[in-house]
Parts: structure tokens; sequence; C-alpha cells
């Protein structure tokens, strides 16, 4: 659909100024300087050529066909000039300039209106607001771009929702020494979007690795269903701001960005198979080591290292990392004591001395791909100007061709001078690194993919003992009624269709009823106030716990009816069952996608420790498990020193249900069960809340 | 002290070899090609000259004096050179090879005569098995080392146990663009210390800030006091590798390193006014903001960006660091609204937008300086191709000149091709990164620095109430007997001597004594059976808490009786106080210092979520109280939602109680005080153990 876009035999700018310093002009220089395929036409009223490029006066007036036609004037002007490119049969239009969407109500209008006008010419509209694409590909060399870097041809692709962060990484990894493939800021997004972006790059065989940069999402559903299909294929590494609440807010704010999705961008790319980053520089370095290395297949690392201190901090990174750095086998150790020097140090890290030559790097090299326990080799190489470097350059170079195992290198040196090694390495797709901390963080990041990408997620489980249709009705009934919040008899019922176990319970009409009620149910129990109007029941005295005979409950009963009687209280009698584990599940709808899930211990860890655990509807069972098992406190459920431990099957069914339960009831917009006690061999749900 | 190891007239080379592959002729070269000011004596017993400069067959035979001589010969030999080098009168000695300390026992032994025979001629040894020392003063240009980095002259030095890091870090200083001032990589420091490089360091005028790195301490007293004078005149910027237990393993076996010191190196750091870091990178690049920027006397910046994703991104970072990022003054927007382009965004961030020129940069520096509420200034400057980007540099170098407020700048750009701009900003001592996240974390080092240097640390109490000769009685005696962990009323009586209350007890040797001294105590009591030979008592049966009357007490006794009687039992008889928080103090001495204090919540908030604060003692009252602040549960000390708290005053004196304590009984090992319940106005001592 896009190959139009990034392949264009020709294009057009229109505003293409004769003035230097102006968005038009500088395009201009970048399709001749980027040395552009096809031919360049400047559109511009009065100038006859610009940068020394023939220019017409009006799109209409150029000779030949043109595939992609740029704008950059006025955003008022840019109807006609739409109108314009369609009667010319232009397929693909940028506009650079701003003034639309993210001005207000009127650029929107205009920016609804350029749209309307391209599609009823069959055109796509790339922007407003924006940058423009690249495609370093040397027979198309497409700089449809007013930024400044000129990149290599390469393996990596580039889409940014703001122009400026996508320059900075494009900037990066032109200066990693590394190339790029294709390019892509589209700012406003008013027609062509990022999904549809990363599908094409999925398609385009070159791009071996996309990096994208998002600040939220016009259509989450739209963005996963693409992502997934892309990460299956190859590895897609992602960076989103506004991940503080201040920084959701200049996201807000900024230019066509959406608000700050909150937690829930890290789990859309976590649950489509999307590698996240918080860090600019470790992605962009991250990168060049997946387009150049095998993904490992686990988490064990050998090391090589000449010089001692940098292997201790590697090793403190590579470990706070998750990695493991296994000893070295008996055999391996043979094998290096007769080949390195008598005082290397043969353990894992291989500390090879600084003096060591070629053949005792390609010793420590081929004793690690020969060690089964070992998926992933890391290097430490400080170039001494007493070694023959390029001897030893040439034989990671090779080992590094054989894709055997992952190889990274933090490679010290002042590249100025150690240019030929330098070149041995880059020719050898060694991934390099200034500092042992990016080596390590590179390797992190592809056995963090690798781990990412074989996880079993399994499948959504439907439950089929549900009684949907009920649970609707009293939705509904809710909805007919205006009411917001449910009541509880209404909320348990709910939970009892769809199996969600609950401590019993009754409503009673009267303070005798409760006690009646109690009666039935067993003693100790707890005795809620039930009505809409009282919101923080236990902090005005809505609930009375442990009552143990019928007068504790009739007395606790009347004096709730003295203190909320007026508005025709009910009251809500449950079996009172302490000593539990307090768990807390709720849901929140997300707009564009199912529910924002949570997991977590009740009481302080959820409120000071946030100790909480979060995934978007539907779950599988291995989702519900890992969220249970991804809580810091985790090991209190396991059942810490000889405590006991709560039900964890029941725990991970109950998320399930609830899952499919706020999948079939959308109107649902909160969800709470708080708390659920969890026994030993039993769970119940004590008190819930559900909003709609 | 060190003036002539960093500033020699002379420098011989005993081991200059004509072979261009090793150490001795590398060190010659080094010295040749940095220009140094004095002559250079290669020693070759052989070689008529080495790199085109006359050698001497022996360093007696050079005519002229030598400051320092460099050995780069076989350890064996190098006795006898060190003996040759006193009889010339040389006054340092770097020792470049190995095969010292860190090769086994012969290697010591010679380290310790080389250091015998340097002493006994009023020399001074550097090493061995190291790198050497820097001097980039333009008057002297001494590159003693074998590394490869040629440094400008500049304001930083660096210190680094091992070479390896140090050369890291010297390149990546280079590659910023910024100079050095002095470097010193000293191996084994067999004689001059880390703490005597950064003692000259201090007293180096144009050093303005120093660059550490260690892996551990000879004698942590030693850099504790040189350090803390250092570090009240000039920023000293630190890391320590070893964080982890592989690391720290890593580190034990490296060359000449120590085992890594724990917590307790970064608590030094801390306790000494050094700002720590945890990555090599962003030390430097922190580095090269303390060196041209003055601290910010707060943590509220003001943004001003041209691009919206990076001040995103930058948003982020800096509130994650403890940054504030406050709204402006309506004055200052009146100011912009008047000066900026009318689509800029007026809020802090500033977005001047990407077509800024420099009035607008200029007016949002001068809106910037002038609002009170704004301690320091982060940019984002992207070089658009259709901006006069010089011109916005000079008004950012000329704000940067005034020094009224600190200034850091994520310049985007390509810089072989804005050699301009980016010269300007060089000139400006505007510190450029890369990256928002790099100039934010540059930002955020030099206000955590302001935190640190400014912070009221106070003086250490002496408690005068306290009977430590009585103490001090109790442990001589245990050692007398040979007893290493204390019994439960010697430990009391310790307690007692020390003003730290405990809860009421009695120790008995009977059953029935045990139930009379709970009589007198009053009900309910806890029973311990008191033994050194039943360690852990809970998990045995040898504790019995909540004992209501006499009847419980006798019958728990007896039944202790009968489990353990043997041996002469005695009851430890207490008062049972359920209901307050569990806290626990903590005390392990550190070997070379004095206890690493701990102090934390009991139960699963230590033993799990390892919520707990460490410092050094002695402490001081605001040390005690930053400890007790600084856990992630301490709001449940202040009372948490409604729940009681704790008496913090009380927890402060405690803490500080106990450092006197361990300060007067330094022959205390390990104490533990676990459980202390604290309740709202009081506090108990419930379990103590002391190990000698």
């Amino acid at each position: 659909m896009l190959h139009t876009l990034f392949n264009p035999k020709s294009v057009a700018i229109i505003g293409a100024s004769a003035k230097e310093l102006s968005i038009g002009n500088v395009i201009t220089k970048n399709l001749l300087k980027y040395n552009f395929k096809g031919p360049i036409y400047p559109i511009n009223p009065k100038a006859p050529e610009v940068r020394g490029v023939k220019a017409y006066p009006s799109i209409t007036d150029v000779p030949g066909d043109i595939d992609l036609a740029h704008i950059s004037i006025p955003a008022k002007f840019s109807p006609q000039a739409v109108d314009e490119c369609g009667k010319k049969g232009v397929k693909f239009i940028i506009i650079n300039s701003a003034g639309y969407k993210e001005v207000g109500p009127e650029g929107e209008a205009i920016e609804k209106e350029v749209v309307r006008i391209a599609h009823s010419y069959g055109m796509r509209i790339f922007g407003p607001n924006c940058q423009g694409i690249i495609n370093s590909d040397p027979d198309v060399r497409a700089y449809c771009d007013f930024t400044f870097t000129y990149p290599d041809p390469g393996h990596i692709s580039i889409v940014a929702q703001s122009g400026g962060v996508g320059a900075v990484i494009m900037q990066n990894i032109h200066d990693l020494g590394v190339g790029m493939r294709h390019y892509a800021s589209n700012g406003n997004a008013a027609d062509i979007s990022i999904p549809e972006i990363i599908k094409y790059y999925g398609e385009d065989e070159k791009t071996k690795v996309i990096i994208l940069y998002v600040e939220g999402f016009a259509d989450p559903h739209e963005f996963m269903e693409a992502a997934k299909e892309v990460a299956a294929k190859k590895p897609i590494l992602a960076m989103r701001a506004g991940r503080t609440e201040e920084g959701a807010k200049a996201a807000t704010s900024h230019t066509g960005g959406l608000a700050g999705a909150g937690i829930s961008t890290e789990l859309i790319f976590y649950k489509t198979g999307i590698l996240t980053f918080r860090d600019e520089a470790e992605m962009c370095q991250s990168a060049v080591a997946f387009a150049n290395q095998p993904v490992p297949s686990g988490n064990r690392v050998g090391m090589i290292t000449d010089t001692g201190g940098p292997a201790i901090i590697a090793t403190d990174e590579l470990i706070d990392g998750g990695l493991k750095i296994p000893p070295l086998t008996d055999k391996a150790k043979e094998y290096l004591a007769d080949r390195l020097y008598p005082e290397a140090t043969i353990s894992n890290p291989i500390d090879v001395l600084a003096t060591a030559n070629a053949r005792h790097y390609r010793s420590a090299l081929d004793a690690l791909l020969n060690e089964d326990q070992i998926d992933s080799i890391y290097i430490n190489f400080v170039t001494p100007p007493f070694v023959d470097c390029e001897a030893v350059a040439k034989e990671m170079a090779e080992v590094s061709k054989m894709r055997q195992k992952t190889l990274v290198c933090n490679y010290m040196t002042d590249k100025p001078q150690w240019t030929g090694t330098t070149a041995i390495m880059k020719d050898g797709n060694v991934p390099c690194y200034d500092f042992p901390e990016m080596a390590a963080k590179a390797l992190i990041a592809m056995t963090r993919y690798n781990e990412l990408r074989s996880r079993e997620i399994g499948s959504v489980i439907t439950f089929d003992d549900v009684d949907k249709s009920k649970a609707k009705g009293v939705i509904n009934s809710a909805i007919k009624q205006k009411r917001e919040i449910l009541l509880a008899d209404e909320v348990y019922e709910i939970l009892a269709c769809y199996g969600i176990p609950v401590a019993e319970w009754e409503i009673a009409g009267s303070p005798e009823e409760a006690a009646s009620a109690a009666m039935t149910i067993g003693y100790p129990v707890v005795l809620k106030a039930d009505s809409e109007q009282i919101i923080h029941k236990s902090d005005v005295g809505g609930v009375k716990v442990n009552l143990k005979d019928s007068g504790e409950v009739l007395a606790a009963a009347i004096e709730m009816d003295e203190k909320f009687g007026k508005s025709g209280l009910r009251y809500f009698v449950q079996k009172f069952m302490p000593g539990g584990k307090e768990i807390i599940i709720g849901a929140n709808k997300e707009p564009g996608l199912g529910h924002l899930i949570m997991f977590g211990l009740g009481g302080i860890f959820v409120e000071l420790l946030k100790d909480v655990a979060f995934d978007i509807t539907p779950i599988t069972e291995f989702e519900a498990n890992h969220m249970i098992e991804s809580i810091k406190t985790y090991p209190l459920i396991e059942g810490f020193r000889g405590e006991k431990g709560a039900d964890k099957a029941k725990l991970t069914e109950i998320l399930q249900r609830v899952s499919q339960l706020v999948t079939d009831l959308p109107e649902i917009g909160e969800m709470d069960l708080n708390p659920i006690m969890a026994f030993e061999n039993e769970v119940f749900v004590v008190d819930a809340r559900i909003k709609i």
C-alpha cells in the first residue's frame, strides 16, 4: 500500500522557496544532496529555479508524472493545493506545514478537508505537521524530509510520532557508524497511520529491525493488530514518552500527541511482543546488536576480558539485567590452560590479560562457542598499544560471521587512531560499544527479546458455566434507572453469574430480618448499610464486622437505621471470614482496548507500596499466572517462611473469569473486588463494587 | 607531596625496548607524542636509541637528574632497578610491570621488598601493575602512561583503581570534546594510595572536578578523612564496581582489587559528600556539566524546547530524578506572549517552535533567568536547517557565560555539518548532550550534588547518662569465658547501661521462680528458654508468648525444662507487648570503619521486601532521622491512613544510642535488636542479640 510513498519515482515540492532557510528549499536540497534517483519538481509561482532545479508555477504545469508531492505552504492554502495534486494524478502527499489539528478547531477543520479531498482522488496524506520519509535504498535515495542526517543504507527502519525524537534516533544510529533503511515521522497522522507504516516495514525484506517511538495511540486496537503481525516476523524496539504525570501532560499539549496512555502503553508493547525501552540511547545501541547478531537462545553469558575493572562493571550490569554468568566446564578450563598466558584467569569472565594476542582471543572465543551452557559472548577489548589489535579484531570478526552465538563487544579505543581495527570489527558485524554498561545493556535487550518472544502465552479460555444474559439484564436495568453504581445484591448476582466465589450473604429489609439472615448464614457476620448514597461506608459507621450473635446484629442494624434510615435503608449481611490473605482485583475500561486488569495484595501493599500487576483483557491462564507471580509480595501467596499461603490456582481462575466478565459486559467502567479473602484452599470475594 | 610525580622535570624508562609493541617503547612514544617538556631517558642495556631518543645502558649512566623513573622490566629484576634508582637520586618510581601481589605470595614479597628499598632512599612507588599518570598542563605535558588517549588541557582530573576503567573514562571525556587535567591509575597501590592522589587533586587549583573509580578500600578510614577534606572544596564524582555478589567476586579476583565492600562503599561516598554514580557514561557526562556550569541552588527547572517529543522525554527523566518543573509566573507569560510566535507554547516547558530564531531563544532564556522559582535551565535545541543556528547558539553562550543559573543543552545535530554552531556552544561553556535523557541526567546529578552538599548533617551527640565501664565489664567477662554470644541478661544489662528501653524482664532459675517473676512483671508475659546452646528458640519451642496467668507460665516452663532441662536451663520472663509496630535495628562491624547500622520494619518488610536503611557509625541525629525516613514503609511509622504510628523521636534516640554503644564497645561484631515494639508514645526492645 505504501510502496510508492517510500519509493517515489518523482517528487514535487509545493512551496519550494528560493530562500535558503525555508522548509521547501531544504527538502529540495536534501533530495539533491542525497542523490534522489528521480526527477525533482520545485513548485513556485515566481522563481524560475530553486537550488538550480527548474521550478514550475503550478503542479499542473509539470510535464511528467508525479508520485509524491510535498506541501510546505500555509495551511489555509493547502485544500486548493491538494485538489490540484489530485487533478495532476499525484499518489501521495506529505504535508510538512503546521497550522492544523494542533492549533485548534479551525486547523482541525482544514485537516479533515484536505484528507477528504485527497481521498476523493484516491490519494493518501502523510502528516500534516510532519517531517516526512527517507528511503536509503541505493536505487531510490528518497530524502523527502527536512532533517539533516544523511544515513548510509542499512537494516534499521525508524518510525517516530515525534520528529524531534526521530531525528535524535536517526542521528545516533548514524553516529554509531551503522546504516538505516527507512525513516518516517508522520506528525498529526491525519490519514496514514503508524500501524500502516509498521506493516509496510514488516513487509520490507531489507528491514531487519524496527525502531518505534510513540506518545500515544489514535486507535490502540489497530496498533495491536498490526504490531502483533509484524513483531512475529522481526524485532520491534519501542519507546514511549509520558510515563510520569508531568510527561503525560507535556505529551497531551504536544503537537498532534494524544494523552499519555499511562501504564497501558507498555502493556500493549509487552502483549504484542514489542521490546520496550525507557532510554533512547539504549534503544539505538540495542538496535545495532539486533541488526548484526543472532538473538541468543538463553540468558547465559560467557565473558572475555583484557582488563579487570570493565569486567566487574559488566558483571554488575548483566546480573542486574537478569543474566547468568555460569562457570566454565573442566573441559574448557583445560583447553584454555594450554593456550592462554599462565597468569590469565581461567574462569568466567576469562581474563586473557592486556598483553593477550590474537591466538589467545581465538582460544577464548572457541572455548565459549563449544560450551553448551553459554548462549552469548560478551567481550571487553581495550586496544593496548603493545598488541597487534587488527589481528585480534580479525578473530572476533571471523567468529561473529559464523553467527553461532550472539557477540557484543565493549570496544575501548580511540577510533581516530585505531581505524584499521575499527573497520575490521565493523566488517565483521561485531556490535561495538564505548562502555561496558552499554555492551551489557545491548546483550540484555537481546536476551529479554528472546524471553519475550519465546514465552508461551496460550489462548484465552472461555468458561461455559457463566450466565451472560442474566448478568447483562442486571446491567441493563441499572442503565435504565440511570444508576452508575450497582447495588450490592446486583454486584454479587453478576459475580455469581460468572462463577466468582463470594462469601455467603443476604439482603435484609429491617434490623430483625438482618438478625434472622445472620442466623441462617452462621456467626460471625459483617453488617453493611446498603445504599448508593453512602460512599465511604466504613468511615461513617456503615460497616460493622465480627458480630457474634443476634443481639449484636440487631444493635448494629438499629444504630445504622438511626444514622442513615431516612432513605429506605437495606442491610447487607455477610459471613465474616478473617485470617486469609487480603487480595485486590480491579478492572478499568481503557478506551479503544479492553479493560486494564489489576492484581495485588490488599492494604498497605497496594496503598503504600503500589505492589500491583496489570494486564489488558482478555487474558490467558499464562498471563493471569504471570500477573500473580510478578508482584514483589508473591512469596506471601506462595507461603512465606512457613506461613500459610493462598490458593493460587483459584486466584488465577478468578482473574480469568473477571477478564471474561468485563469482556462480555463492556458497559462496566470500573470493577473492584476488594478485598478478596484468600485461604490455603479457598478464596472468597468479601466486598465488591461495579461502576457502569 | 606528590607534586614532583605529576610535574617531573625529567623521566627515565627502565625497560624501554626498541620493540614497538612493548610497554617501555609505548611510554617513550607517548612522552614524545604528548610533547613532554623535559628530557626523556630510555634505559636499555643494548639499544643505542629508542624511538630516536638516545638510550643509556643503566640509569646510573644518565648524565642529568631524574625526577621520575618507569620500570617495565619483569618483577624479579625490579628490586635491583629500584636500588639503582635510589642511588641515582630518583624521586618517584612508576612500576608498570605486573607479577606482584596479584599473582600470589611470591609476587607480594617482591612488592614489599621494592617499597622497602624505595623508602630507604626516600623514594615513593606508584603501582606496581599500573598504568601511571598524565598531566596535561601545557608547561609539563607528562604522559607517563602506556594508554592511548591524548587529552587536551582541561579541569577534570581522573583517579581510577582499574586502568581499564580509567582509560574508558579518559577516552569518553575526550570524545565529549572536553579537556582533562590529571590522570592517575595506581594498580596495586603498594605505596602511593588513592587518598593521597585525591588530596593532591584537592590542592591543585586547575582541577575543578574529580572523577574517582574504586573497587574497594585498602584503608576506609584514611579514604574518608582525605575525601571529606577534598569534597568540601570541589565536587568528587565516584563510581565503584562490585555492587552485585557476582561483581564483588570478580572484583576480589581482579588484579590488586579488594573484596567488594558491599553496601558500605556507597555509604562512605554519601557520608563524605561524594556524588555516587552507577554508570560511567552518566558520570562522564555529568562531569562535563560540573566543569562548565555553576551548581544549581535548588531543584526547580525551566525548560526551553524547539521540538515536542524530546521535551516529554526530558520531563519524564527530570521528574523521575526528583526535579520539579514549576509553572511560569504571569509576568513571564506576558513577557513571552509579546516576544514568541503566536503558536508557541507559553508554559513550562516553553515550546519556542522549530522555526524559532535567536531573539525567541533569548527571550525565553531571559524570562527564565528572571523567574525566582527557577534554579536551572534545560534546553532542547535541534538545529533546523531553516534557522540561523549560530545566532541561536550565540545567545545561549552569552547567557551561559553570565553563570546566573545552571544551563544544560540537549543539542540535537550532525556535528560534522554544524561545526560553527558547535564551536560557539563549546566556547560558551554550554554542556551539550546527544539525548534528552543525558542532558537531564547531568542536570539531575548537579541538583543531587547541591542537595548532598547543603544537607545539615549536624554532629554526633554523646549521651552522658551511659555506663560505659559497666558495659565493658560485661563484654570482658564474656571474652574471658570465651563466649561469643552473650546471654540474655548480659545483653539487657548492656542495653540498660546505654539507656535503651527494654520491655520489663527477669531471669528465673526454676519454673516456680519464673511464675513468681511473671507476677511481679504483670501479665501477660513471654517466657523464653535462656541458653547459649539453643539458637533458633522459637523454632524448637523455646519461646511461649501471651501467657496470661501463673498456671500458664508454670506449665510452659515445665515443658521447656523437660525439653532442654539437662544443661541447667534458666528462664527469661518478659512483659508481653503486642500491637506495636515491629522494628529492627542492627549493627555489624565493618573492618577499618565503625559499624554498619541498619534500620527497618520487622517481619516481611525486612525479610521479603528488604526495605531497610543503612549508615555507618557514629551517626548524628540528622542521619538517624534520615535512616528512618528513607525506608519505603516510613508512612507506617508516621501513621498511615488513620492507623497509629510509632514514636519517631524515641526511635531516633535509640539509633543514636546504639551508635554510641557499638562505638564505645568495638568488640561487638553483631548486634540485633529484633524486634523492637514501637507504640505511639513509647518504644521497647523485646528481643536482642549481641555477638562479640
